[in-house]
């Protein structure tokens, strides 16, 4: 079973140090000769370890609900500085301590536009009325009873990555330029059956969701989406949805631009037009060089970013290093993504984690050895579709200073010699 | 798009009120006709909903760790009672409360010989000696600068559905009986990596790993299983793994028993036999009727058990319902699920959500009218290598009345015409 590749796997296959993929593909075969030094940081000292003081001494008992290790309470979500009032504003996923597709609940991104609301799962209802032979009002009990769904899918706030128009690139890490992005397993019951049972009128053609939060967050959504894929979800990632998630239900519209899936939802009113609401006219349309903008542009692109190493990180020095990042598409499923150690130059194809599910995010990795020279690291992402992650000059040329969603360009990252990563733009 | 399968959807396909699957097939394609009353508990009143105090009030701001729903603090772990020593002992998945198939961090199975220890990672050393060219020592940043593989794959105590072999059965609720399984998403460095690093003689054919904690927990690893799937995990659905999995690194073997997977790992020790550890032999032997055990069992068999409805939980009178529930198999992917609404005499077979991985949960779904009559509950899991869950009965003619490990027998839930669920042998 093993094959002594270990000269071909260590070959550069694009410029500035990037390996083979396949060395990453290890398992089942061994891809290194026996006894080759991957990593220069390992110790090969082999003196007897210590036996620790938790060797010792019994640990503490089993919990109900368990905590993470106090030595990482360094992980928090970024949260704004100061918004104008205390809920408006949101909390950003610190995508560069993070690692495989799953988001835990108390790191998914948060955005809100009056506060997280306290609801009690007895007394909340949502209604489904308007265009319908028969308007229903659901409590959670009883939409409990209607068949479930369970998927894996990405969560993105339409303005995601929006501090990337500024004029000079702003010097932050991977999750507080792009963390408005999460990914959970999400469960709940497809809309679809519910607007059956209520039995949608000919005429109606569009839906307004609305939230039970203190901005009375409400989108039109198009029916289309509806009957396709859109589900009312009651759970993420096997736990009921958190209230910063829409506690006790939101809708859940897969790779939609995140302000659409309304959370504390309680009302679907089925309409023949959008209804043009406050969230959809003031806000979340993409204004275009030309003065005009546009409206109800709702997947989000096709999008990527290396999280290790990244902005705020530090080389430990020459040697092999992992590149490992996030993709994801609206659209559908990854189909490849491609990284660059040279400033876009010369590319190679990464390896990406299995399972590469539609709507989900993605992980990729690719080897590379740093020699210490200056670097500019960068991935690109490609979709089941064929949409490919622009450059931020085209985007910017094509869309204009002022555009501020559905941002979605290949994202920088300058390494100095020194070690020192940050935010650049090419 | 929308084809009108009304009648067809709603017919019995096995005893007892089983209806076809392709009910929850509700994707793309609408299966119930316009206005079909697909569920008692709703209501169909239409009075304008009240405007609901937190409409009223702004919500609380955006937080760094986020924290879920007041409403929700009755959904815990199952700790044991009253464990000899505080440390020794666990805490059950409440798996009845969950959907999907990824367990949250917090309510992730623990299973405990002598308590968790509180490990600082900057202090902690993993060692691998032995029969080993090149003795290495590894912190945890050496450790993390190595390829990483994430992959969605349960863990499940070897002890878990021990309670099962008591003369009567225990009326307990499907985490009760069966929590010592769980789903994440886990992140680590492949074994077969640094075992190359250190290469291994030709002699070297077991591992024993060791634990940090005051069990000294270690168990011994054929060598062929650490070159297949194992990896030394760091990360547990995106953020480091929780101490009570094994904080800063553990030991992680797709689909092996749980306490092979070593927590806290600090030593693997590369041998020409097993150890013969105390946790080997004094304990996760299988005792068979003629007074001989065996050891070295290692993959979990293919399982199942229906969480909804079930035991501890309440039916809310005649009507549509969903019977939903977890699959799994040490082996590989689920093959098929199917269940029976009548004591076994008939089966229909279940649909499972997407993703189906190898050495996942799977979640499984049929839909179920209940006619208000006695009923006994069974699901049957089959995986991709055509092993099949045995009957409890046919297990314990098999192992004999001592059998407490390695426990797959289909579970049966009674369902009283009061709609009261109770644990049932048949």
């Amino acid at each position: 079973m093993k094959k002594d590749l270990s000269s071909d796997a260590l070959e550069p296959v694009a410029g500035n140090g990037l390996l083979h993929r396949r060395l990453f593909l290890t398992q089942g075969a061994a891809v290194l000769g026996s006894g080759v030094a991957l990593m220069t940081a390992r110790n090969a000292s082999a003196a007897p370890l210590e036996v620790p003081a938790t060797m010792k001494t019994p640990g503490v008992p089993a919990s109900g609900y368990g905590e993470r290790s106090r030595f990482e309470s360094k992980v928090q979500r970024i949260t704004n500085g100061a918004p104008p009032t205390p809920g408006t504003g949101g909390s950003r996923t610190p995508l560069e301590y993070l690692e495989g597709i799953i988001t835990p609940n108390p790191l998914h991104f948060e955005r809100h536009h009056n506060g997280v609301p306290d609801i009690d799962p007895e007394q909340h209802r949502v209604l489904i009325h308007g265009l319908v032979e028969r308007p229903l009002v659901f409590s959670l009990d009883a939409l409990s009873r209607y068949p479930l769904v369970s998927r894996i899918q990405f969560l993105e706030c339409s303005g995601n990555s929006a501090g990337m128009n500024t004029p000079e690139p702003a010097q932050q890490g991977a999750g507080g330029l792009h963390g408005l992005v999460s990914c959970a397993n999400w469960t709940g019951v497809p809309l679809s059956i519910l607007l059956q049972e209520a039995g949608v009128k000919p005429e109606g053609k569009w839906l307004l969701a609305e939230g039970a939060d203190a901005a009375g967050m409400s989108r039109s959504v198009p029916l289309a989406k509806a009957y396709d894929d859109a589900i009312l979800a009651l759970y993420q990632n096997g736990e009921r949805i958190r209230p910063s998630n829409g506690y006790p239900v939101r809708l859940f519209l897969p790779g939609y631009e995140g302000n659409m899936n309304v959370k504390w939802l309680r009302r679907i009113k089925i309409t023949a037009e959008p209804t043009m609401t406050k969230d959809e006219t003031s806000k979340y349309t993409d204004l275009l060089p030309n003065g005009r903008a546009e409206m109800f542009t709702f997947p989000m692109g096709v999008k990527s970013v290396i999280t290790s190493p990244s902005g705020t990180q530090k080389m430990q020095g020459a040697g092999l290093y992992q590149i490992s990042g996030v993709a994801w598409s609206g659209t559908g499923k990854i189909r490849r993504v491609d990284v660059s150690a040279d400033r876009g130059k010369t590319w190679a194809q990464a390896k990406l984690d299995e399972p590469v599910l539609s709507k989900a995010i993605a992980r990729f990795r690719l080897p590379w050895r740093w020699d210490g020279s200056p670097s500019v690291l960068m991935s690109r992402a490609t979709d089941e579709a064929g949409n490919v992650q622009p450059t931020r000059a085209k985007l910017m040329a094509d869309r204009g200073p002022n555009y501020r969603y559905h941002y979605n360009a290949i994202q920088s990252w300058n390494v100095t010699a020194a070690g020192e990563i940050g935010n650049v733009y090419v």
